[in-house]
């Protein structure tokens, strides 16, 4: 029986937000005019104080999961982040592990050409975002451990401190286009501004 | 904190071949005309023996990888089967789990539109196969087990008695375009033959 001794086969995990699309809170409040909705765990460190802040903002302004989802239709990934994905899923498996809830990730995820994604979901009903659900907690982490159980080789790339359990649970790991301070903090991971920087940096580890 | 108490978010595990394209090591003999290609497990029951046997008839033709490739890239997947996954992973994520290797699967992926998949690889030395590896063995229940772990209920769909530990571990599975006898022998599986069928089956399920 020819079975792998250890992991020889690789997957590539990657946050969104920040990676690929831009921050979708912020793309909201930009495109609406809310700006209620440029408010971030900075200023509300509780995440569900936050989150019903910003369902109740959406209610008042009368904007059901349709119309945030013809926003959030309307912006696009970053530029250069679909030719990356694609360059990326020619040469090993990618799958983007983000914090995000799947109905605001879905129209970015068709732009993009449909890569896999494990993220969070709303909770709607009759158009209205009633509230929301995380799937798993420290869900990024989790999911690396879950494909080095399969006998996979993880590379990762994220921009954020909810990347950095990943990162650390990961082969290697690197930070793309990260603030000052998180690039500060974490010395340990290569870090990257450019995508043909990053491609080239995980095509070397293949 | 807004966690999940059980799994409201949803993966779609398919088989490869014969679900979505060819089988492949007999499209190659039919494209190649080697006849010895058409052997399969019910001839050589040890996959050890039948894998040399296979590899020896390639190197004996001249058949390097690369030349393989060319031969599988003239290959088409299944009619209706990128329009049955990009209706799928329009609604729900999809993973395909695999027997085959990934250097043969890595032209499909391409005219797939790039679906996440995993599966084996074959050992390659200057442009020979020189051998295989499996990643791990029973690694479709495996990867179904993680994603469950990972808090996703799993929905399945496969043609053959490798899919079978699968789909009895996702919620429901499916069997697609299946011999009568797996039907037959299988009967607590749905059995479907038309994409718009199984799509259908799918999407009554999320």
């Amino acid at each position: 029986m020819a079975l792998a001794n250890g992991p020889s086969q690789t997957i590539v995990t990657l946050d969104l937000e920040g990676v690929l699309i831009p921050e979708v809170w912020i793309a909201v409040a930009e495109t609406t005019g809310i700006e209620g909705l440029l408010r971030t765990t900075r200023d509300e460190p509780d995440y569900d104080v936050l989150m019903q802040y910003r369902l109740d903002l959406l209610a008042e302004h009368g904007l059901g999961l349709s119309k945030i989802q013809e926003v959030i239709a309307t912006l696009a990934p970053m530029p250069g982040a679909r030719e990356f994905l694609d360059a990326l899923r020619a040469q090993t498996q990618v799958i983007i592990l983000s914090d995000t809830f799947q109905q605001f990730a879905t129209p970015f995820m068709r732009q993009l050409g449909w890569p896999t994604i494990m993220c969070h979901q709303l909770l709607v009903t009759d158009d209205t975002i009633v509230g929301y659900e995380l799937r798993q907690q420290d869900q990024k982490r989790k999911a690396v451990e879950a494909f080095q159980s399969l006998n996979f080789s993880i590379l990762a790339a994220g921009d954020s401190y909810n990347d950095t359990t990943m990162l650390g649970a990961a082969s290697t790991g690197f930070l793309f286009r990260s603030p000052d301070n998180v690039i500060a903090e974490f010395p340990q991971f290569r870090s990257f501004t450019d995508y043909d920087d990053l491609l080239a940096a995980f095509v070397a580890e293949l």
